[in-house]
């Protein structure tokens, strides 16, 4: 019992965190979004063929999270937007607090949208806010279309399911009319999007549908 | 400083209960095998494949770890194996002390290998022992050859990492020979096999090698 007690008043002084973080992002008239997924679903991919589509309108930074290393924000800056680096040191996701953390070291006042790319992990970053307007998880197609049943806590909390590496589908078994209807079934205001980071089809779908959300 | 404190307890307290589980193991001859990985990474489907390999030779069971249903579990045991379903309600790994709470509904003496399915995850699992004999950690070729360098702990704790999928190379770029040559400098005593769920490819060098440690 003690150990629930701890966990729970770790997600409540999260969330007081996420709040104070919301507040700066307000201030700042910052758009922010939580990219989460798991390992490998093509997160920094999608960040290096997205940005530059982002920044034609938008000033962007981005706040990488991994365990260590800098490997993802060293690819992110090449496309010349300010980025920062958190190294959880083993935890398994982003909180409210790293990137509270990050934020003095982003020039805040010329960013429009802030794209965190949370640690790879399909299960517990979806527990933590960091104060953003979106969240959006990406699922690969190679991880299977059982996936929403599986982890639905991730489904439940997006706002959009961003659906990947479908270049793959030829060579693979993946139902992808299963894995949509799973996700709306956890997740009814999902918006739901078909992509493939290596060929760019479906990305411009994306991006109108965030244009409407800013 | 409170939070790292109890976060440290909770792993003292959960390798207490391994080392139970572990004399529990020894007493009835069981060998113990921890098997993990990124969600979708190929867990069910390796043990749908080597299941009935094993067979042949051991009296085979299984602990399947989700967060939630009983899909995989309802998989394994098409096999006729006994197996065992953990929930986990929301946590994003498999510990002691869950195992230990499983294991009555084992018939203990009738199995000589218990493989625990963890929770798709490449963080967390490697972090809590349930009182295994090896640690196995599956990468799936699809998730990119630069996990080892992310996410290095689950390949530092394992005694073996299966890279699977790999009838899908030809469709993707991933260079195998970065993702050995990292995974050793991380853990220079990893076994490596390069196997395909799908077609079968490799699985009987794992099997052999597997026989060795028992």
């Amino acid at each position: 019992m003690t150990q629930i007690k701890v966990v729970k008043n770790i997600l409540d002084a999260n969330n007081r965190i996420a709040i104070e973080n919301r507040k700066l992002f307000d201030e700042k008239n910052i758009f922010v979004i939580n990219l989460m997924s798991s390992p490998g679903a093509g997160k920094t991919s999608f960040l290096m063929k997205t940005i530059p589509e982002l920044k034609k309108k938008y000033k962007v930074g981005v706040i990488e999270g991994d365990i260590q290393n800098t490997y993802d924000a060293e690819q992110i800056s090449k496309l010349n937007v300010p980025v920062v680096q958190i190294n959880t040191g083993g935890a398994c996701h982003i909180d409210g607090n790293m990137v509270k953390e990050a934020l003095p070291d982003l020039p805040l006042d010329e960013i429009d949208i802030l794209i965190v790319e949370n640690v790879g992990n399909l299960v517990c970053p979806a527990e933590f806010n960091i104060g953003e307007d979106l969240k959006i998880m990406m699922l690969s197609v190679t991880e299977g279309d059982d996936k929403p049943l599986k982890y639905p806590l991730m489904f439940h909390v997006s706002n959009a399911m961003i659906i990947n590496k479908i270049d793959l589908l030829p060579y693979i078994d993946f139902n992808m009319e299963k894995a949509i209807n799973d996700a709306l079934k956890i997740n009814q205001k999902l918006s739901i999007f078909k992509v493939s980071c290596k060929t760019g089809e479906g990305l411009s779908d994306f991006i109108n549908w965030l244009y409407e959300k800013i």
